[in-house]
């Protein structure tokens, strides 16, 4: 019998945001897979680290931070056939996900290539756009509060339509486009509504309002919450300047 | 000194979805308070369950379900004084949230009453919606995919140009208006790409197209997932009568 494909969200960072049906699968789990830069160490590696018993074997899904998107498509292909090869063998294999697997998460290369062949479960974490509402203080949504999750990719004018239209925002994948999502915001009128979270539940954490980042760029592992209307509190927040 | 307020997020339903967090306040909070309706047994309660070591001071939140919304504040001025006095003589309370506190939960009635004055801690949970995607087995966003939820009670016209700018969608707090909704969402031609999930996680889940369900009504722990462009992938679900 096969073993069971398992996509484990891992919470956004502090390990004792692990759900206890991920730390029971990683306790048990004779293989983990885990994606890790080619630059430093695996986040969701060491979001783990704690909780793994020892002895397993580890699978590196090492991607190339400085070239084009293509050689992701071979890493998924080549770590596929080495997930699968213990699959067929019926050991179960656990991928270690940051956050939720499918909130805009990388296991989804690995859940097409594989959930077709082998039993698949995903484990839902939780996401570190919760987490940073809860370190914020607010809630990001409530009542009939329309919510947009709106990657930094996108265009200004994609952005400013969207944002227009809702009633919070959280933008993601910041990280380069830090500088131009700023401005746009301050063009909008919304700086004194925007909160900047980094590296949410972890000793490093940092939450200011937007107004107050010194820097012109942000790391991977932040966010920018807008609240619409809440200008009187993100000026109050510890974090602030004013 | 005075007691903490934790906001506890105890996931979408399976009590295995707690984190570890929630997990060890559970075990030590000498008091713990849980929203109810007036109409039958809190769900918060029936997740956290299995999870309490027993011996707990408990107060209900009991909320009228059949009137207008001027009582919710007495039961929250009311819950607040009790919960007020136990934090005075240096007890924890822990406040039992389905889902994650912050993400449309009722718990900021009580946050707003009691953080100004007490240590209050929300601990982020697993929400619903990420619960939904991985059931569903599609990521709910990806990429540079903009995600919109939205709550069922919005009038059509704001649906309908906030879905019309999003790449995918989470509509929720259904219940009575499903039968619109589903009216809408078939007259925007995207009827074949939704998603109906409810329960999710639990024993009594049901997942199908939207298409399919037979009901005009759905209940509270009902959400509707619409997967722009996923019209080939909706048909293959499990739950699919195509």
């Amino acid at each position: 019998m096969s073993g069971t494909l398992y996509g484990l969200g891992l919470g956004p960072g502090d390990p004792e945001l692990l759900t206890l049906k991920a730390y029971r699968i990683l306790q048990s789990a004779p293989v983990i897979a885990w994606p890790a830069p080619d630059t430093g160490p695996s986040f969701a590696r060491t979001i783990a680290a704690s909780h793994l018993p020892g002895g397993q074997v580890e699978i590196p899904i090492v991607m190339p931070m400085r070239t084009e998107r293509f050689p992701a498509r071979d890493v998924y292909d080549r770590v596929s056939v080495e997930i699968a090869a213990h699959l067929d063998a019926g050991r179960d294999v656990a991928v270690l996900c940051e956050g939720d697997p499918f909130f805009y998460g990388s296991f989804m290369y690995l859940f097409e290539r594989l959930a077709p062949r082998y039993r698949t479960e995903v484990v839902p974490g939780v996401s570190s756009m919760m987490a940073a509402a809860s370190a914020a203080g607010r809630p990001l949504a409530a009542r009939n509060d329309g919510l947009s999750v709106l990657p930094g990719p996108l265009c200004d004018d994609e952005l400013t339509n969207r944002i227009n239209l809702a009633d919070a925002v959280a933008i993601i994948k910041i990280g380069r486009h830090f500088k131009r999502l700023r401005a746009l915001i301050e063009k909008m009128n919304l700086l004194a509504q925007a909160v900047y979270v980094e590296r949410v539940t972890l000793g490093a954490e940092r939450l200011m309002p937007l107004a107050d980042v010194p820097e012109d760029t942000a790391p991977y592992f932040s966010m920018i919450l807008i609240y619409k209307g809440g200008e009187d509190w993100v000026h109050s927040l510890p974090g602030s300047k004013a």
